[in-house]
């Protein structure tokens, strides 16, 4: 519930938005091992690349990102992220800036031992962001 | 912490469940009101349509739906779902049957004033459903 939570705080959005930043650090290097520790190691995760069907379950998942790893290190950045944390679980949504064009994404984490984890993740395609939905613009939170 | 959840019951789910088909009742229904009432009144929510930016704040979201309903009120079908609980928030992930193609969405709801109410939903295309993929090949919760 909104009214009770207990992580709706600066620092913790910071914590999640570092979370989100290392996945896509993770992404961007390639980084297999670095991917795997991104995600939760006890939630039965999911995940939803691009034009693909739904993936259930961590050895699935982590089998897709090692795939996707292994066969290309894409560009990849994430901007305008928005934050939204309820107790112990968050989600931002943000635009995966990549060459040639621009998707966008949900990333759910679950608070586990001391860390947000990873539990699902989402992309599609979106239009270049146009510069009045700039970050300065828009009220983005980093 | 998925040690520690409370709704992760068959019963909370199929709630979880109900919510997510109400979302799609509305929406088939190209019912504004029924739409306005399936989303948090309290919280911040955010949706990312098929190749639109991102949508966030509740004003901009309800605007969003009442555009689209008001346009075309799609053939549209949910399957295969899948539903995560984590405490008093869920989501869950599912195949968007429509002529002529297939989205797939995840869902976000939390658990306020009793009921399961949605938070954030992102939609995107995936391939059509192959016959492995069926409901009764894939462990499907509905």
């Amino acid at each position: 519930m909104l009214q009770s939570l207990d992580h709706d705080s600066a620092m913790t959005m910071s914590a999640v938005l570092a979370a989100n930043e290392a996945f896509y650090s993770a992404f961007a290097a390639g980084d297999s091992d670095a991917m795997e520790n991104i995600w939760s190691a006890t939630a039965d995760i999911t995940c939803i690349h691009p034009g693909w069907p739904a993936v259930n379950g961590r050895p699935a998942v982590l089998d897709s990102w090692r795939s996707i790893l292994s066969s290309n290190a894409p560009l990849i950045a994430a901007a305008d992220a928005e934050v939204r944390v309820i107790g112990d679980m968050a989600y931002v949504i943000c635009n995966e800036h990549l060459e040639p064009g621009t998707l966008i994404a949900t990333n759910i984490f679950v608070f586990e031992d001391g860390a947000w984890k990873m539990i699902h993740h989402q992309a599609g395609i979106t239009p270049v962001p146009t510069p009045d939905r700039s970050p300065a613009a828009s009220g983005i939170l980093q």
